[in-house]
């Protein structure tokens, strides 16, 4: 975790974000072009409405740069229910703990604001078993399956994080 | 269902619809205030946005007054998927067949769009029993329940329906 000295930690949004976010969701070349707009849409969501956009962020960045993020909020209609939307990190900085910082931060803001669950889903085929691997080393557990979801022989997968 | 031949039916959204639809969620008595904001917010978004919003509509009306509506769209992220966000119909229209015939009328739209699951969700208490109801009656199946999903106690029920 060593490297996870050098970074420094912001929550506050800015204009900047959309093209960092869209620059760091691209170099993962894990997302398709859609994912990509999307995440940058939340961003702008957020700038243009603020909290009340239901749009939470957290970003790892370096020298301005933004070498990781998480986009998360309270579940509409929910008492205690948080989504955790998108979670990136740079791929050079992948598998050096930044995601579980990223997590471990962010939970005690969601904790503070009622949150008492949270949750993430992913697909279920082999290119994402990284991803489930990291829900299930950061301490949620799989809720539920949705056969088929995304394409045939593609299963959302649904975690759960008591917190 | 012969009440149904005096209802006409529509598509395109018109800036009348984000009141339309806030009085005729509000008038079921079954939403909270958050939920009622969140209804209209679904129109004034695809009023701005158009089909880039994701938020397709359906409306059952009566001399320019609305029963009942829908609203769905692609699931972001799927080929295949749909989600039904919204589905309501005016209470002293409710038991006539007007929400299966809403259901009925966009079934052939979202298979035209590749949509072959549809799904839904809402929750596991009483309160909310005809709604489930309904639901099992229209072709769903219940998917998964995530435990506790809304607080303590109210789970979140996802239902599916194969097109």
């Amino acid at each position: 975790m060593s490297r996870i000295a050098d970074i420094s930690w912001r929550a506050e949004v800015a204009p900047g974000d959309i093209a960092q976010v869209r620059g760091l969701v691209a170099a993962t070349r894990f997302f398709t072009e859609e994912e990509i707009a999307i995440a940058a849409e939340l961003v702008e969501e957020r700038l243009a409405k603020g909290a009340a956009s239901g749009y939470e962020f957290f970003f790892a960045e370096k020298r301005n740069t933004v070498l990781g993020y998480a986009c998360y909020g309270r579940t509409p209609g929910s008492d205690h229910s948080w989504d955790l939307y998108w979670i990136v990190v740079d791929p050079e900085r992948q598998g050096q703990g930044l995601g579980r910082e990223i997590l471990a931060r962010i939970e005690p803001k969601i904790h503070a604001g009622g949150g008492r669950l949270l949750w993430a889903d992913t697909s279920s085929t082999g290119r994402y078993a990284p991803t489930r691997a990291f829900y299930l080393r950061a301490g949620f557990l799989e809720a539920a399956r949705l056969a088929n979801f995304y394409r045939p022989g593609d299963d959302k997968v649904i975690y759960e994080k008591r917190l």
